[in-house]
């Protein structure tokens, strides 16, 4: 057996989301699927960084396989993706690991970015693929506020209801907001965080865009450690899960 | 009646084209259909800078229209795009112009976009929006044999069977090549294209991209006035109508 790091992209558009589930169009049973029918083995299963949401898109997911042959990377991309084609997902990289490599635990940080289409006028590309928000957004206000997100906080209020971690504590070691046109881009990275946390604080921070909130109320929102205080859940589309760091 | 100068976006990746045809969807349908619900008549009609074809899309097309209100362009767009927003067209502009003004025979460029996808896995996100060519292309030959189709020429090898213009002779004004991340863009300029130039004239790049023609070999092809000397068309879903000037 030869443990393998594979980067993945992929539109979460069609799919229920990575994690494999009986009657459902999973990322994770596309891959594991097109994995076992070129080296003939019917239970090929991978370990992912981190899961993600249905209509959740990644650019740089990462899994670790065993592999059953040892082959050249090259051939893993090249036969995975040949019978990938008909899906929304492709393997960018192959890299032989040792078995001590853990796609999840042996993460140091994660990246995500969320991409929101700020204009009047409605998405005809991309549909699926950004936020379409309406309201003109100021983003140097959005910039102001999420530097108090930076850092170690409760998050409870960024939090999901559905959350299973153990503890609402996380450091999240930076966000970047930046304009390219009609986009405004946002990049937050952190070793881990909570369900939701990303699409929860993009939600907040619009809000502080479109000057509904002050800086302050968010940071007053941050502290509160109280979901209901935390403004709308950013869509799904918006979302991509950027990279990993190791 | 006042007439209307609308700039238009539309992914044309559903429709079959520009152009109204019985019993298939396209956008001058959708688009005349939107236009008359809010404005009350059965029979609104609009007149394209340039038609195109199934799958080809449109970051800023023109069509000039004759309305019996006389309206705030603000309204034209927000009223029209709100009966639109089930579909891939949107407005983004909407212009009061003299009635001399003629979407078709006023214009004095149109431009183009191309996006090839050169890489060798293939596309996730974006599949109808651009072509995906595997083998790696070199930009510079490809600019240098593009400038061999710059200025007046007999584009005969490059002209569609079906193409109705009485004449294959047209003046290409420009054409620039440059690489964005992993693509490679086209944009070519003219105030008049043969059916399916653009699309040829980049099937033709493509392969002095591969290097399966020197840049010499596109020069011989334009020369040979012959569309079976000419290469591959390349896909629909690559090409952009991207603006016109008047």
């Amino acid at each position: 057996m030869q443990r393998f790091k594979l980067i993945l992209e992929y539109e979460g558009t069609p799919y229920c989301g990575w994690q494999k589930q009986p009657g459902h169009l999973t990322i994770q049973e596309c891959l594991e699927k097109a994995l076992g029918r070129w080296c003939g083995v019917s239970d090929v299963e991978v370990c992912v960084s981190g899961r993600t949401d249905a209509g959740v898109h990644a650019m740089g997911q990462v899994v670790h396989v065993d592999l059953p042959i040892d082959t050249e990377p090259f051939t893993i991309i090249a036969a995975t993706n040949h019978f990938l084609k008909e899906d929304r997902v492709a393997i960018l990289e192959a890299i032989p690991v040792p078995s001590t490599f853990h796609a999840r635990f042996s993460a140091k940080k994660r990246f995500y970015l969320y991409k929101i289409l700020n204009r009047r006028i409605q998405p005809t590309f991309q549909k699926n693929l950004m936020w379409h928000v309406y309201h003109p957004l100021n983003l140097s206000l959005m910039q102001e506020a999420a530097e108090y997100l930076v850092g170690y906080h409760d998050f409870s209020t960024f939090r999901a209801a559905g959350c299973q971690a153990s503890s609402p504590l996380r450091t999240l070691d930076g966000i970047q907001l930046w304009q390219e046109g009609e986009l405004i881009m946002v990049r937050c990275w952190a070793q881990s965080f909570l369900y939701h946390q990303v699409r929860n604080m993009v939600g907040a921070l619009k809000l502080v865009g479109q000057r509904k909130w002050s800086p302050q109320d968010l940071r007053l929102a941050l502290e509160a450690r109280d979901r209901t205080k935390g403004g709308p859940t950013a869509p799904a589309g918006g979302l991509y899960f950027e990279k990993v760091e190791y």
